[in-house]
């Protein structure tokens, strides 16, 4: 039986999604708790792999057991065997077809600023503290100098080993709202695409953060994606803002 | 000079608000930096003490030093030697009368219940997960039933020493808000006093879930009022749900 699993985790204390030897990781937690279900060493997909520190709301996995479960029982059970900083929202029984990551059509993060002379406590895990004012109307402006399909070299690792660095990125959005559990601004910055690369997102927030600091123009920006020169833009943004918010599939592929 | 500081903290990691020896609280935190700034040992008073686990979006502690300070090098000196779960907003020099306890007219408390069939970890160190379904008018019809001026020894702990129970209750709140991070309804209880007795306001609020949960009515709740009966109310809620709003003042106390 092919299992869909929709995941919450808060990245804080895990070192990504990614198992590795003697360090904790969502796929590693998982592992341990889907194999001690189904009685044998399975294997756990997940839609993207998520770096050390970055959240996610709404991850999702896949994974094949031999035993059949009722999708209810199967949440239950695993959430019995993981800690509370990760939570199973949601299983389906998909077809046989269905692959967490080959059958992706796409992804939604989401980078949070917490816009305040002081960092909140409250926010200190899920965003990234901006001391300086930030020109958000600039920042609005910028976004759109993003959208679109391009080659992201700029805008990655170097290490980023792929077929291709062209992406299309269908949504940039730059939203502020206020916190309600602490006092200073928090500033959205959400992204859609039909992929991304490694820091993608956390160096298109970092750029974007330049502009709304009045350190970098519209220009630069263009310029950094046409050449794919990576000393154009902004820093990298910390990984902690950083939260998954949806993979999009097609209807049909077992969602 | 005395200083007055409003506090932000998470309350998970510390034992609550009053020192103890060997044990992590917020006056121990801020009673360690203000000794190093002042470079003596000093006395912080705060406004209420907080138990282990429970937070502060807006406490309010003063504590008078023999260096004069300009309050917005005082409040960094502060966050520079505190760890990133506790952090000073605000800081005022306010006149010699002025003592964050002693002065304190009231204070708002709110107490959060994430109401999901599982927890969401986004929520986890900030609001009491409640897997039930809750009927929240019948919640909001018996939160009316709390408010004024009552001896509240049915709702306070057993070990409660104090001149009186009695206390004025001008504020009990039921309000539902969608949960930005995760899925699932979040719930708000707020209350406000003249003063709040130890563990009050989690008796109120798992008292007012009871009731969510059909398992309690008012006239229960009345008579627990009316006769101090413990064995009426509701479990305590735990403590990590409960957030100090907000310390109230005389205008002309120092704020």
């Amino acid at each position: 039986m092919n299992y869909r699993l929709t995941l919450q985790y808060d990245g804080t204390d895990f070192h990504g999604w990614q198992m590795q030897d003697e360090l904790r990781t969502v796929q590693g937690d998982l592992t341990r708790a889907l194999s001690l279900i189904d009685d044998r060493a399975v294997i756990v997909h997940g839609a993207g792999r998520t770096d050390a520190g970055v959240h996610a709301e709404a991850q999702v996995a896949s994974v094949v057991l031999r035993r059949e479960m009722m999708p209810d029982k199967l949440r239950a059970a695993i959430n019995g065997n993981v800690a509370r900083d990760l939570r199973v929202t949601e299983v389906e029984v998909v077809p046989e077809s269905f692959h967490a990551r080959i059958s992706a059509r796409g992804k939604t993060y989401r980078y949070r600023v917490f816009n305040a002379r002081y960092g909140s406590p409250f926010w200190a895990r899920y965003a990234h503290h901006e001391p300086r004012s930030l020109d958000l109307r600039a920042m609005r402006q910028a976004a759109a100098c993003f959208n679109g399909r391009h080659d992201w070299t700029a805008f990655a690792s170097a290490k980023t080993e792929t077929r291709t660095r062209v992406r299309d990125l269908t949504r940039l959005e730059v939203d502020d709202c206020w916190s309600r559990r602490g006092r200073g601004r928090l500033i959205e910055i959400t992204a859609a695409a039909d992929g991304f690369l490694r820091y993608m997102v956390r160096s298109i927030a970092g750029t974007l953060l330049a502009v709304g600091r009045g350190e970098m123009d519209d220009e630069t920006i263009e310029r950094a994606i046409s050449t794919g020169d990576r000393t154009l833009v902004g820093a990298t943004a910390p990984a902690h803002g950083l939260t998954l918010i949806e993979v999009h599939y097609d209807e049909q592929s077992g969602a």
